[in-house]
């Protein structure tokens, strides 16, 4: 082991997933565990898990902000004043517009001089500035479903400006986080399924700020722990179909580790489950074509992305602790 | 108890759900039960499950065919000949056109005679054809989902045609039968979610021949038991927005028994398993509209729905042994 | 409809359940729906659920209690002096000592001499006092499915006085209710399996008071929402097999239409869900005599039997409601 | 990597699992891949998995056997008289009586000769034989979880003669394989719980051998993929109590990698899925003790504890491909 990491938050399900990432990790340890919030008297916490101290950053090399949306940008000045690399999971620095952030998340921006110098980490599409950043935003876990398909494409030019972006997206229920409330207990989730913020959640601002125009979002709650389906329909322009978008996507990700393009079948969330994988399969469906794209919203959708982004803060194998 | 049906394919999930619903019926008695096939000598079968003999028809008031593809068209012809009406739960008479059929189903059609005289039996939209008919072909589960929403908008002209209908609709195991295979294995489907059949699912030609115009549709399988829900993307002619289709379909189905539209919120499949009941929502989201449309696929999407239509082929009200 | 009821609780899971029930009682309507708590200011409630006032009491016939454990007491007596037949689904008057109930359940008991007045409400085994009774303490869910195939058993005198009685009993989620905690969460049901409350669980003392003597009671949490099964291990006197306890429960149930005894196989939770039974098997298992019971946790476990002496205090046929 | 292995059988949940834990093993790899059965013209197979051909098992080190029972035995005669030592995950060589072995498995033994150089694979409890053999029996998924906690009490006197071992065991479905039928119909497991078996289960005589005496064995089927929970209750001898039996099983297993034995609490089935481990917890219940045992079947009770004596076989530490 070479370096130490801190992970703030790391008692909820993508502290807990980072921890089972840089257990395999050769050269990380995550030696600075911390809660979200400072000490209350009355509660003990997980084992190990101490109390947010933002002082103690000064002990570690890279810090992972697993704490919940407003709540990481005090954090990510304290480190980065400190001198340490942070990877932010939460949403504070993912919107580039601090107007856009107050209105999408109900709350003025705490830090936006740091926003500016913020870089989004889609690591695939963002690999140098991420190598040379102090803070990455830690994309959304839909939207890395969903960019990844679409990003390729659009750079090509191959999709129609004027027909609409449609991602119907499925998550597993570990993404509404550790939380209990009505919606994550077991008799409202069992043998259920259903829709939610059509039309209003909180990714859809991401998704069009990094595809550049606008996106038809609604996400679906799975009764499954982990993964992120989505089913993305797109027109391609020129008459284009399913093999020319295909061809595109294997074009562009065929020497990248973590994204794979079928060329028969479509990915199940068994594919990727537990992996910092994100599988894509291309169909032609009448006047449309058909993108099924599939990750685990813990690791390539939250945790496996943000480790993959700190290798490269860190100056490690982007693989390192994901294969 | 008034009069007596006769269910062929009495074992399988269609033919049991009847069975639990005709139990309530005030006037109607499953009183024969029968097997898709006839009989083999090795073979025991569902306590009170006797081997296929057309013939038997004679002794009841009305036959219910829960048969497989392909195996209704003849035992629908030996009905009829009885005097008997019929409900058809399996595809053989969905199809009007016949070469569509075998293209669809990989077979040619057996008795295309009859064929002619099939009804489409979505009930709250072929009500009185339905009440004269001899033969009801009962909608495939994924239609029904769909159409309930998207016919009165087309009735209306509501609809741009120039811009795709997008039906990605998740449906529960019990969508693909009781024969045991690797689908239906539990370990490939606790857990996991998927799409199959994209763009070529068998039920894309019925629903877009009852539409009159194509369908972009993806089904999914959901690790759940029963139901279906159906996201569906619409974009409204002359600027309209959803209120404009929400008041269209709250206004169509107000005194339907078995649809509701929703004011607020979207339909979980919580809230139709186990009931005859379509539940409909419409939402705006950017460019497009939203529908969310649930439904029990053994229910409203299967036997639930054969029951309303034998109800009016024998005279009851449609209702009976559904509320 | 002939009568009233009051539920108080009435958006719970046994609460919600009555509802479900009552909707197909030929004499009974819920014309009362309360919370179990008084009104506050800032809550809106379940539709047509009121605050709870127990001078309401007046306006029904009868009183379900669906009220957490020590609310009940209460308003038990006010129901009581209102002149009310009562039936508590709580715990409050289960234990007839109130020593007892305070060690178990860590309160004093506050209506000690209503106590004394409280019938246990075993349907099966308690018929006549349960008739004249004017509180009735329904049963816990566990001991419904433990006691009702050992009482026959000891009272025939044919199990082994010196051998341990043991229950390994398996509930799925809704039996530890509505409130999201961490037990219910579906990140920690799902996929999982686990034991509680061993040696510890509140319904021991339940259990054994009703049988006389002690029992080995193991509670566990299945990933399913309704249901409990409980695998009894008892060793029979003088030698006695499978076949002669089989045969003295067959006996002792044959005409009660709530109870099956089956002669082969074993019951699974599908057989009961959604119905007031109690299915029972027998077998043998070298030494000792294996007894699988299986009930659902909110009807005959709760809900169902709280109805069937409902009517029985109400002088309805006490099957109504429930088949 | 140094040495190479051939899995038959490569395509069940056992073969998969035993690939899955040897992508991680630095020293062994799976080289050779073949299905349980010879070729037939008609199927294709997994990727990379091969008709059966046990001549070339020549070209590997050691080979293991994940096939159904009764097929083993020749298919291990055939690898021991090439010289290549077999881990058998089947059922054929853990009996060590061939009457006991067909009488149980309803078929006579292929190779008693061979039988009697078998050697029970329970690591814990066999390690030095286990390294000596050239056949190892991998002990059956359910006695695996329930051996581990019996074993040192009953070798330390522990346990009272006269009265009756119980173990109540509940599965997931991977236990039943990877075929489909019936019993894995997702509609048949989901929602659902059930006990089979009862008394006869084929794990008992296993059971009963290792430890000497019989046991009362209950398995259940849980809807769940993976775990197996066993809830055993024994009757301490000399009136100890659980302290006593924990600490015994304690200071047994305080040095070994993949035991675990609880001060506090219980495990559940999420503390032990995809690990290598066995959780024992020890608990006091009226006259009873009760044991709480947790592995996942697929890996401790199956190609775990396959890995953990190939391991031994081959001169690697025990851990390699395991933590």
């Amino acid at each position: 082991v070479n370096k130490s990491v801190a992970i703030v938050g790391a008692s909820g399900y993508t502290g807990t997933e980072l921890q089972r990432l840089l257990a395999q990790h050769a050269h990380l340890e995550a030696t600075l565990l911390m809660r979200s919030r400072a000490a209350r008297t009355d509660e003990s916490g997980s084992t190990g898990v101490q109390p947010l101290d933002p002082a103690r950053f000064e002990e570690v090399h890279g810090v992972f902000l697993c704490t919940p949306h407003g709540a990481a940008s005090e954090l990510a000045a304290a480190a980065v004043a400190a001198g340490k690399p942070v990877v932010d999971l939460s949403a504070d620095f993912r919107l580039r517009d601090p107007k856009l952030f107050a209105s999408t998340y109900g709350q003025e921006h705490r830090a936006p001089d740091l926003l500016r110098r913020a870089v989004y980490g889609l690591t695939e599409h963002n690999r140098e500035a991420i190598a040379k950043a102090t803070l990455v935003a830690n994309p959304g876990c839909y939207p890395t479903s969903i960019l990844l398909p679409l990003l390729p494409l659009l750079q090509q030019g191959l999709l129609d400006d004027t027909a609409p972006l449609i991602a119907d997206s499925k998550s597993g229920v570990s993404g509404a986080g550790k939380q209990p409330n009505e919606r994550t207990h077991f008799g409202n989730v069992h043998d259920n399924f259903l829709a939610y913020g059509i039309g209003t959640h909180r990714h859809a601002p991401e998704i069009s700020q990094e595809l550049g125009r606008a996106v038809v979002f609604t996400p679906h709650l799975l009764p499954t722990f982990r993964g992120i389906l989505s089913t993305i329909y797109v027109t391609p322009s020129n008459g284009n179909r399913a093999e020319t978008v295909r061809n595109c996507l294997h074009e562009r990700y065929r020497s990248e580790p973590f994204v794979k393009v079928y060329q028969t079948g479509a990915p199940e969330l068994h594919d990727v489950q537990r992996s910092n994988q994100c599988h894509i399969s291309v169909h032609d469906s009448g006047p449309v074509v058909v993108i099924v794209s599939a990750i685990d919203n813990l690791v390539k959708g939250a945790s496996g992305q943000a480790l993959q982004n700190m290798n490269l803060l860190l100056g490690y194998d982007e693989t390192e602790g994901l294969t």
